[in-house]
């Protein structure tokens, strides 16, 4: 049962909460970091969980990276989805092994990479994204995920159609998502949900109240979701005082049949 | 590709955001609410998605439900874990499809049907409960949910020690869980997350110190997530006046090899 | 210096966190509630701070209100400004004994009440209301507290102007605070703030973006503030777990000359 | 009505959110910052609300001290209380023109200072502190602000008594306030209430845990407040993404007469 670190393995070291490191293990290179370096070649043959030291003598824990763990090692192109964002589409969206998915505006590919995990081999993965360079960073960095295979991605703009029907679930990150309600309209199975994510205020309400007119979606909500991290000590635990206070608004509807 | 209501399926109306009744369609059976009654008989053939009218006039759509819908059908036998946390939760745990899970704490079993749902057939959820009343109401519920072929519920404290070894992550809703990290150590893969839900700031402080003091535990964090709905009006937009305010906090550990 | 409750003296009596009531002691009335009934009687001659009992048992605590508990006993007409807002609004305003206030949008009076208490009998509020019906519920809220001697309300439109000058704050609750910024500038005292409530995003938007083209006013700023009461039980406590989520923002502003 | 900057005034200099100065006017002196210098002479006759350029030609406004800006001049020796938490506590303890307070823990003198703003002339501020370079700094700073005369501040433990009698209000901000209690109920005229400040929980469960056991006090509650500053831009409005998230909890309390 246990898993080993081999050439070629990916492996997340852990030094501290700031500290993350998301690398391919090959012989003769180093990872260099402000607390020392670790040459690739110690982490070979150690079993996950274990903890190296570096040349400084800090403590990295040499893990095996979850799927949000990759953007650690990502390029990064654009703001992610934050993963409290990520999680809550993902939840609401009802996908799960085998189902079919779109995403419009795939950026650094990030929410692609989660929701690759969630479909499985089984599902796929159909992304869209109208910027060349946001598309060569995506499958670059999917890639890097080996997550590529359940993955298409297009150079296609969401807004003006999209080529699959009867999709479990729609995931939209764009500025206009009110343009792209109708094209995802069609592609959506009826009782399947959109969920959009959009930073700032008047989008939301210009994406509620295009979805509300459309006719064609119920169950049209909007929220926020603010996460606070505890700092804990024992008899003195408070609070984060200085944190992420707002990244965006996740608004959501379910497809129904038109009248 | 269009799906259809047939007798025996289980089907969510809604008619508006509080009123959502997850029924298992019977010829000759009625749904009272009060905004009128909906025969079954009347939702066989139709596909989903479809509007109907109760019998005083009111529009209730006829959804497929999603996993987190049941809990509209589910026998309620403990305060179950909100979409925001349980969302999070299983984000963070990282699992998808084929992984393999422990529940400490099943209670009505709702979150026991959004892991299933995730795991997918190829994997599967061990449940332990130790109240014999709420493993029959968790049985019971995920036989509605069609999903009881992937669960295995145990009359067994997690506390106690876990059967199952090198599973891909623990979720722990029990009011003690600083008394169940040693049993989930072993249970666990290293690097592979403990995901525990409390709901005051005392179980907190003494779960991750608990944590801390273990030593095989890595990446320990507490966090608080809040959600406010968005209320959408042209020109007119606000936060939701009144909510749920405080449910419960994630706590989260990563398994490393102990020194 | 131990105070003594005597006939005509106004009253908070306290049962509970929702049972607040303010009267005005008068021999022969009974306060009735649904926790048992108080002769007002039975109060006089008491020390403030005494407990007394209902015909029920229940207790309940003679207290001395402060000028926020005036709601109690107050005829409410429109929905006040919540404490939380109250008091940010009145410490950024910087104003205390002596100061010259004007308030565009009287309403109940609740916050006017606050005003005068802050102003003293040295200072004064002038408040502009354009309704009658709530202009006279304000005069007759104000009689209760005793404080109409600091007040002069107007039955005049803010926005069409104010007879003042050099005041030293400004309070505005009013739908389009934008359309009251000049005649707002023209009272105010160089250096001193303007305080504007409003309870939707985009009444914010019109206002800080009304405020940055006038050209005199600056440190604009917006803030929501959101209050989450603790419930605090040895070994459990948490935050509150339903309540206020949202109310109205605070937008500031100061005056400078203009060029 | 005009005033006018002379030699020994005390002028707040803002060039931008982050850069506010607070000087007192002395001729031949410099204020330098990395946005240009400005001569303190030039500032000699202009009227409060005027705009001056630095010698990089920046926009520096000339403001008239609102109490809490003296936190920008103040020499600071301790965490100082947030103004939306100050607000709070200062709205809640119900002082105006007049009013007596007690002060324990005074620090670095910035609550001191918007508490001998309220109660003016008329009124009293008697400031406890057990450490002597906090009160030095305390006394230093309130004399910049021209407020010594309304304020008495002692080198004593509020903890082991209180010299006043019938005081209006108590505010409290030392790390074990329930160790006051009894010496603070004592300073209290009945009715009126203890304000305490707390940045940790385990404190806050302390505190109200000791006033309900007390038996002195009624209405004991404990809350926290958080501010967003909202981000205006036209069609673009969210709220500021990373800000203070946690400073501390307001613990209420009132006297009542003990049984």
């Amino acid at each position: 049962m246990s898993e080993v670190v081999s050439e070629g393995s990916i492996v997340l070291l852990v030094i501290d909460r700031k500290r993350r490191f998301l690398i391919r293990v090959e012989r003769g290179r180093v990872l260099g970091t402000d607390k020392g370096y670790v040459n690739h070649e110690d982490l070979i043959g150690l079993e996950y969980g274990s903890i190296v030291k570096t040349s400084q003598g800090h403590r990295a824990i040499v893990l095996k990276p979850m799927p949000y763990d990759y953007i650690h090692g990502y390029r990064r192109v654009t703001q992610v989805i934050y993963p409290k964002d990520a999680a809550y589409m993902i939840y609401m969206s009802g996908i799960g092994p085998g189902s079919i998915v779109v995403e419009g505006g795939v950026g650094t590919g990030y929410l692609t990479t989660c929701l690759a995990r969630v479909v499985g081999e089984s599902g796929a993965v159909y992304g869209y994204e109208v910027r060349e360079d946001f598309l060569n960073a995506a499958i670059e960095n999917l890639a890097l995920a080996g997550l590529l295979n359940r993955v298409k991605l297009k150079l296609k703009d969401v807004r003006e159609g999209v080529d699959e029907e009867g999709v479990d679930a729609v995931f939209l990150d764009i500025p206009d998502p009110w343009n792209a309600i109708e094209s995802l309209y069609k592609a959506l199975k009826p009782s399947h949900p959109l969920l959009t994510y959009v930073p700032t205020i008047n989008q939301v309400e210009k994406t509620v109240l295009a979805l509300r007119r459309h006719g064609g979606y119920c169950d049209v909500r909007a929220a926020e979701l603010m996460l606070r991290e505890i700092s804990v000590e024992e008899g003195a635990t408070r609070p984060a005082q200085i944190s992420v206070t707002h990244t965006g608004y996740v608004v959501y509807a379910r497809k129904t049949l038109r009248k």
